[in-house]
Order: structure tokens, then C-alpha cells, then sequence
């Protein structure tokens, strides 16, 4: 998706996003230079390094600009890198402690954060405790990500006013995403049949964390009103739910030649998406006494998948996400229109929208 | 110790502690409206309000408005309460993670909040996950507390200029005893008899953190110059590491009717201080061998920890401490004559050390 989303026809968010990855790792460079003065280790600066070395889309980032450019602020400045820095490093504590959560082994085709650690811990210290040693030391490099994310925030610099602004919008956008992955922990263990829960999960833990906040910041920056920041909202939670919609077809049907994951992770998991809520409302008793022997089965292989998609096919669940999907990336489109923004960000929000709700990885 | 840090004679702490108190509350209160009128859950609200109404001394804060007063500012305007109120949430955060990579069970005479995050969950969720789902509430509600942390300093108002000081100090701190707990996490698989780790440890987990940042922080609100803070470095740094080896010797010889907590939990644990570095480096080869097989074993009972008290004290180990306890306090006290700060403020600080220097609990 990065390609498709770097380059619009007239923004050069390409150019944004090399910086935005410049500044982190001058930031982080900075780190450990401080640490090593001080006698501290270096290996949570490390840890981070690959962290954002291993990839990630930056999606939050070039939405942020595009806030930016959509309330009219000329070339983006400096400060905006930094606001950009500043939610790649946040997201960086999100899926580190998401991750430590949720036990997961891998993570951008990577061992997770807890598991390296772990195995740093291996040379040093007894293998009994070693596992519980890389959850704390991974809980730790999570709550510096999470720091270190307010540092570069209070480097951003700009107008004391709409840094202000901004800051109260961080503030809120940390709590849904908080909320949002707590409901999404608790809830996890109850497959229903009802699609409240997942819709809400998505609402805060994607649709307003990765697309709306992220536009709005960059366009409190750049001065925006209210009635741009109810616009940009408008775009932005319809397209997010698409997006996170998306995601899930994609978890269950997608081609791992082409996502670079593997089609059982969500189901072995157990994931309680919509797709799984639609499926459990449509199934006779055969189909959900399968589907529910499936999901949370670690034990499960392709032939379990298969029969987990035929039924979701057969059901008309994998249809109705499509339906919504397409619901949500016309209203989302239908928003953008009426909010008239300049051509340059209408142009890239367009270009993205499509990448978002219709992509293949 | 709350009784004797609040009451110096001219500067009405006890007041202020009682402010940052009802700051919390109120703060929390608004946090739980919020949260109901989003429909989240209000679990994590209520674990950090009784977090904070099961006790806590409240020296951050304290030390805080000490700093205020230190450099001429006069009474505490409301902007030094959120700042205060800020201090003791991100303890709160602090203390809610350690308690999850140490797998305590109690802090403050009640039940951590991983394990009733675990108890709460047996009602809703499979025996087998409780224990996981606790920690993983537990670290969320730690996010949160560090995020709910920086929205009350952003609310701090006051002078902008002084503020952006005031948030770099804050970046520096967060940043110190999250490093100061990474050493500790990671260094006490190896006792040794060297108090070199354990002197760091106990700089930026309590010297820096409980002491030299909350001064620097009031004083800099206040509009402090580089002199000042300096000076009250020089003072805070002894002082915190006189605390801190106060605490390691309550936690050995204390009286449990007077700390209100056991003195075999630091030997179960084998928590690694320079109490213990000491009686390592003077111990003959008996001593140390009935010395290493109590340390960290959790099925130690009094007539085990007599004998570690034994040694201890025969090495001349408490003796030791007991004498770096004295050096630090007369330093810290020789700074503060050096200071000449303001009377209030200090006379504030010389019962404050007295206090924290030579308490029984």
C-alpha cells in the first residue's frame, strides 16, 4: 500500500514520509548517545531502531500532513515532521504493548518486541524467568516509546495556540485508542453473534486513531476551525471503518503472496471481527458449531480455514463486509466532496481512500 | 510520614496535599463521566481511584510546592496543583507497571491492580485467561495514568515559557526512572557483591525521581534560574539516596508495626541493595552461602531472616548504611545552608530530610 499511498499526483508525501523517518531516527540516534553517557544500556534505543527499521505504512503520518495541506498550510515546516515523528513513535508504543497483551510471536515479519528480548535474556540470566524478564523489558521499552513520542510533541514548536489545540487532540486520541484496546482485550473471549462490539473496537482502536485524529492534527497545526475539523471527521470514520473492514477480509481471505501474513493467524486467534459476528448471525447449528470449533484453535490447518471461509461464504457474511466496505468508502468520498477542500488534499485523501478500502495487502 | 513531611511550621503543605487530593479526584470523576457517556467501560477509573485512596505519601507533590517556594513563588496557584496531581498520577503509572513485571500482590496493604483486574475478570471469562487479561488490563491502566499524567501538566496553564521548561524537565525524569527500572529489572537475576548497580538504580529510580525532579519542576513553574536548580540538586541527590537506603534497611530491621509491611518480602523477593552488595563483600564463605539461599527464596520464614538480619548486622553491613545514611543527610544539609533559600521554603525541606533521613516507617 505504501507506494499507492506515497504518491498522489500533486502532494510529494513521499518526500514528507523520508523525513518523518529521518527525524526518528535522528531522535533515536540522539537516545542513544544520551544513554551511553549516562551509563544507561542502549539495547531499548536498539530495540526501537529495528522496530521502525523492520517497516509500517506511516500511514498516521501522511494523514497528518494531509490535515495539514487540507487547512491550506503551505510547505510543510519542521514542526510537522515532528508531529509526524511523534505518532509513528506512539504507534510504536501501541503495538509493542499490543503485542505483549495479545502474546503474539511476530510482527512485521519480525519476532515481537517481548520475544527478542526474551532471547537477549537467555546469555545472562537464568531460562526460568526469562520470558517474564522480555515482558517487562518489553512493557518498559513500550512505556519510552510512549515518552519519548510526548518529547517530540513538545519539540514540535509552531503556534503556542494550535499546539495547544493539538496537544488536547492527543490527549483525547490516546484515550479512545486506550479504551478502544481494552474493550477489544475483554471482549475477545465472548464471540457473539453481534456486530456492537467489533463496530465499536474499530471506531477507537482504528477509524479515529489512525484516520481521524491523525488528519485533524495536522490540520489543528496549520490553524484549522471547527467546521474543517467536522469535515475532515466526516471523511475520516466511514474510511477508517473500510480500512479495518478491509483488514479483516483480508486476515481471512487474503493472498499471503500478496499481505505477507498468513491466513490462520486471525482465526487461531480467534479474532471477533464483523465478518465473524455475520457469520454466527447467518449459520445453521452445523456451520457455527465449525466455526466455533475454529477460531481460537491454535490447533487448526488450512482445512479448518477453508471450511472456516466456506462458511463465511455461504453465509453471506464475507458479502455483507464488502457491503459495508462500499458503503463506507462512498460516504467517505461523499464527506470529501462537501467539504471542498484545496485540490492537492482532496487529490491525495481520494488517492488514499481508494488504497485503503480497496487494496490487496 | 506523612504527618511530619506535611506539618513543617511556616508553609501550609498540608493544605496544598489535600488540594492535589481533591484535583485527582475530581480529574478521575470527569475521566468516568467521560467514559459512561462514550459507553466505555469505567473499570479502569475505579481501579485508579481506589488506587489513590488506598494512601501513598504524596512526597512528589510535596516536594513540588517546596521547589515553588524555593524560588520566591508566592502562594500555590492552581496551575502547581495539576502539576502536583500530574507528578502523583504518573506515579500511579509507575507503580502499576513495576507491580506487573515484579508479579507483586500487594502495594499499599491491597490487592496490585493485575491481580484485581484478574479476580474481576473470573466473573466473564475463562478460568485460564484471568490471569493474563489482568496484566494486560493492568499495563492499559498504567497507559492510561501516564497519558492522564501529561493531560493534567498540559492543563497546568501558568507562564508558557516556564511550562516548556517545566515539560522538558518532565521528559527528562520520565525518561531517567524508566531507565533507572530497566537496571533494576534486569540486574537482579545477578547479586554481586558491588553496590555500584545498585547506587544507580537507587539515583534515578528514587534520588532523581522522588526528590531532584519534583523540586526542579515547582522551582522551575516559578521562573528558577540555572543556580537555583543546581542548588537543589545538590541538595535532593543525597537526600533521595539517604531515602532510598533507609527503605532497604526498613525493609530488613523495620518494625512491622510501625512500616506496615512484612520483613521477609525484600528476602523473598532478593532484591539486590547495597545492604546486601555490603554483607556479600564482608561475608565469610558460611555467611554468604546462608546468605545467597535466603536471598530471593520465597519459602523463607523468620528463623531464616533472623540469620540474614544476623549477617547483615556481624558484617558490619547495616552499620554501613547506616553511616552512608548520615554522610548524605549532612551533605544534603550543607547544600541547603549553601542554597539560602527563602525561610519557609527552607525550613520546609530541613524537616523533610529530617523526616525522610531517620523515620521508622
Amino acid at each position: 500500500m505504501t507506494g499507492t499511498l506515497a504518491s498522489p499526483t500533486e502532494l510529494d508525501l513521499d518526500s514528507y514520509r523520508v523525513q518523518v523517518e529521518a527525524r526518528l531516527e535522528a531522535f533515536l540516534a540522539g537516545k542513544g548517545r544520551a544513554a551511553r553517557s549516562q551509563a544507561f544500556p542502549t539495547r531499548a534505543v536498539e530495540e526501537l531502531r529495528s522496530f521502525f527499521a523492520a517497516g509500517g505504512k506511516r500511514i498516521r503520518p501522511l494523514l497528518c500532513a494531509c490535515g495539514w495541506h487540507a487547512a491550506g498550510g503551505g510547505p510543510e515546516p519542521a514542526g510537522l515532521v515532528s508531529a509526524g515523528a511523534a505518532l509513528e513513535m506512539f504507534h510504536a508504543f501501541a503495538l509493542i504493548h499490543d503485542d505483549v497483551m495479545d502474546r503474539s510471536d511476530t510482527r512485521r515479519g519480525q519476532p515481537t518486541v517481548h520475544r527478542c528480548m526474551a532471547t537477549e535474556f537467555t546469555r545472562t540470566h537464568p531460562r526460568a524467568e526469562v520470558e517474564q524478564l522480555g515482558i517487562g523489558a518489553a512493557i518498559l521499552i513500550g512505556d519510552l516509546a510512549l515518552t519519548w513520542s510526548d518529547e517530540l510533541l513538545h519539540a514540535v514548536g509552531l503556534d503556542p495556540d494550535r499546539l495547544a489545540a493539538a496537544l488536547s487532540l492527543i490527549d483525547e486520541m490516546r484515550t479512545e485508542v486506550m479504551y478502544g484496546q481494552y474493550l477489544d482485550l475483554t471482549g475477545s473471549a465472548r464471540l457473539e453473534a453481534r456486530t456492537d462490539l467489533p463496530l465499536t473496537v474499530i471506531r477507537y482502536k482504528t477509524a479515529k486513531y489512525t484516520v481521524e485524529r491523525p488528519l485533524q492534527l495536522g490540520a489543528t497545526l496549520a490553524g484549522a476551525d471547527k467546521r474543517l475539523l467536522d469535515d475532515l471527521s466526516a471523511f475520516a470514520i466511514p474510511l477508517g471503518e473500510a480500512f479495518q473492514l478491509r483488514d479483516d477480509l483480508l486476515g481471512i481471505f487474503g493472498d499471503p503472496g500478496e499481505t505477507g501474513k498468513s491466513r490462520l493467524d486471525d482465526l487461531r486467534e480467534g479474532k471477533y471481527t464483523v465478518l465473524v459476528a455475520l457469520a454466527l448471525a447467518a449459520a445453521d447449528e452445523r456451520q457455527e458449531a465449525d466455526l466455533r470449533a475454529t477460531l481460537g484453535n491454535q490447533a487448526i490447518g488450512e482445512t479448518d480455514a477453508e471450511r472456516a471461509r466456506e462458511i463465511m461464504t455461504a453465509t453471506g457474511a464475507a458479502e455483507g463486509v464488502e457491503r459495508m466496505i462500499g458503503e463506507r468508502y462512498r460516504e467517505a468520498l461523499d464527506a470529501l466532496t462537501a467539504a471542498a477542500l484545496p485540490a492537492p488534499a482532496d487529490h491525495a485523501l481520494r488517492t488514499i481512500a481508494h488504497a485503503a478500502a480497496w487494496r490487496r495487502s
